[in-house]
């Protein structure tokens, strides 16, 4: 049977209802009384969300493995074992007000994928292989993407196991706890040969929700520059010191803030400028603060905007700095990322073959798939969600839009899988 | 003999080295690297340091005893034991970054005040009593000034006892842990008649150094208004959320801020305005935050302008909300208070007789001075601290300065000890 048919049969064999319980299922494990989901990677939470994905694909008789970094894979056999598989999937972990989709509709498509090749009785000439990537979200351990960068040799192993999270563990020690629940698990070594990567994801934005479309091709990922702020001041009695005297570390961040967002706020609302941290020493109502320690997140689909704003970073702090010290450090840059024309084709195409509207869009958000572009082909999909809100319990997404961008994402596995 | 002649004698009894050594064997309890001071209310520091003082006391043959909200009363006897003492003293809790003298000084220089009392031989119509009031900073629990509150009837006590740190701790829990380390103290009642106070401390601001003086006589404590500012908007993800679509609880507290700077920004530099805690959740930096929490420290000598820049702190925040939600809750208010003439008066000769240039000014912290001029005729007396800096690690005061106070002090005790 040619490619297309085939790949045709898996997209027809793909369930919706199968693809909507186990989204249920998996957020189930760190279940937040509003509906959402507190799942921080390498907690226990993430190695109970781990177990159950390793025993679904167990069922299917797939091959799970781990690696150094804790990225988990399922693989699904293919003709030549020893050709480079072809790779989807994203993440389980969440923020700590973290929604039910995002990162687990991309692994929970990618097994639903496999799983629909198995009841499709169809053989791949290649391997295709689901991954779950460690840490993508960043919230507990820094930095985000720590798998798939691991993986694609982005970032030093030793370097990623050897960050600390705000309790003062380390993520070589919860990587362990996690490992210790499923001690049979392979091994493998990190960054195996990738012959091609597509990543399903909510767009975790309003453009296709406002198109009234159920797909989307995604074309790239914007650049984003991280910044972390400390402003130094002196500590005083808040009743008792004049204004003029003061070295207060909050009015200066305050001043900071007011000309970085006065120089942000373009006029399209395409830059992204957020303060996502803010903390204040000592931190008692009547006291001067002494610090502020703030973290800006800023980002834009363009490297033009995204060097000229970044780089006003640093002068302005300094320039409303007033009294205080301040330092200013990028934490992370990312530049600008474009995808492979020839995975972004088969996406296209399978579209177009299933009868699915689409447009292609830029990613807002990072994604593990800007890291693995470093060692192979890459591209995604979206599907809609409600509002395009994102990282919030009230993330939400339709069985239907999950199980169309399933649908297109099995079939360009299975097409890429026969190249 | 006469009073002045008596009180002249007491003045020349005080010695410098003997309250200084006494201030620096004090903060030696709690002390931090970095020379300051953290000995929260009713800690195990604060317990040592009421037992340290309660030695001492009795070294002098002082009666020690405590009431329901752990305020301790060092007591030297008069000849008529039934008449209302003559009270002096301040409190021995500091802030978490605090100093050597803020509170402490009052308490060494009552003690002084007494023994030098006891050296000179003189006799008093009246007791004099030294107190160290419960929780003056109020950074651990809320309300501060609780002790000398519910002496005062201001406080109800199982409203102060009921009050919960950070840490989950009462108040009642952590009173009846620093009373266990001296089971054998007196307990007395609260709020017993008071004939009139005085307080000395630091001066907290920069008047009486600038203007080369080495005492304040203090007319009154400006008023003040404390709120609590809760914004609430909702969290979303940093890189896909346009600009108008975001419900950004930082950024609307951010304007909030912005507009009430302006409105408290006077050109004499009276107004004090601070915000000292601001807490953003969730907290992390690819996230547009949700809430936001700050509180406003809002004080002026004058009732006017107190009651005009207060009551625009609710309406100005609602104004700059935009998409988010806001409540603003005023948790404490004060009027400006006037000390009592006859107790100023006292003060004033004895400064004079002393050949002690002073000049008079209000106070711009609130002290537990305030609530005792509600029984009782009540004043204060500042001594210059370096730079005006308290509520911080480099408090500092001269052991010249400090004895000049004690000196003043002392005498006025002594004083109206025989009124």
């Amino acid at each position: 049977m040619g490619n297309a048919a085939s790949a045709g049969t898996v997209a027809a064999a793909v369930r919706e209802d199968r693809l909507w319980r186990r989204l249920m299922d998996m957020a189930a494990i760190g279940a937040r009384p509003d509906g959402g989901v507190d799942r921080p990677a390498l907690s226990m939470d993430d190695a109970a969300a781990r177990s159950l994905l390793a025993s679904w694909a167990r069922e299917q008789g797939f091959a799970v493995a781990t690696d150094p970094i804790g990225n988990l894979f399922v693989r699904r056999a293919g003709r030549d074992a020893g050709a480079a598989p072809v790779l989807t999937g994203s993440h389980l972990d969440t923020q700590p007000m973290g929604g039910k989709f995002d990162g687990a509709y991309g692994v929970m498509a990618g097994l639903e994928a496999l799983q629909a090749m198995n009841d499709a009785g169809i053989e791949t000439r290649r391997p295709v292989e689901l991954v779950a990537w460690t840490n993508e979200e960043g919230s507990r351990f820094q930095p985000g993407c720590m798998g798939s960068q691991v993986f694609a040799g982005a970032l030093p192993l030793d370097k990623a196991l050897g960050a600390v999270d705000r309790a003062g563990t380390a993520a070589r020690e919860a990587l362990a706890a996690v490992l210790a629940s499923e001690p049979d698990m392979a091994v493998r070594d990190a960054g195996l040969p990738v012959h091609a990567y597509i990543e399903a994801h909510i767009e975790q934005g309003p453009v296709l929700e406002e198109a009234g479309l159920h797909l989307g091709v995604v074309t790239g990922i914007q650049g984003y520059r991280w910044f972390a702020v400390e402003v130094l001041g002196e500590a005083a009695h808040a009743g008792t010191t004049p204004r003029a005297r003061r070295r207060d570390a909050f009015m200066a961040a305050h001043a900071m803030v007011g000309a970085l967002r006065d120089v942000m706020e373009d006029a399209e609302d395409v830059a992204r400028f957020t303060i996502g941290r803010f903390d204040v020493e000592p931190g008692s109502p009547n006291t001067v603060p002494s610090r502020v320690f703030f973290t800006i997140d800023l980002r834009h689909p363009e490297q033009g905007p995204l060097t000229r704003l970044g780089d006003a970073v640093e002068p302005l702090c300094r320039q409303h700095a007033g009294a205080c010290e301040v330092r200013v450090t990028e934490s992370f840059t990312a530049p600008p990322l474009l995808f492979d024309a020839r995975v972004l084709d088969r996406l296209r195409a399978a579209a177009g073959r299933q009868g699915v509207p689409y447009r292609e869009l830029p990613s807002g958000a990072g994604h593990d798939a800007a890291f693995v572009a470093k060692l192979a082909p890459a591209g995604m999909l979206f599907v809609p969600c409600a509002r395009g809100v994102s990282h919030h319990p009230d993330e939400s997404a339709t069985p239907a839009d999950l199980a169309t961008g399933t649908r297109v994402l099995a079939e360009a596995l299975a097409e890429l899988a026969n190249t």
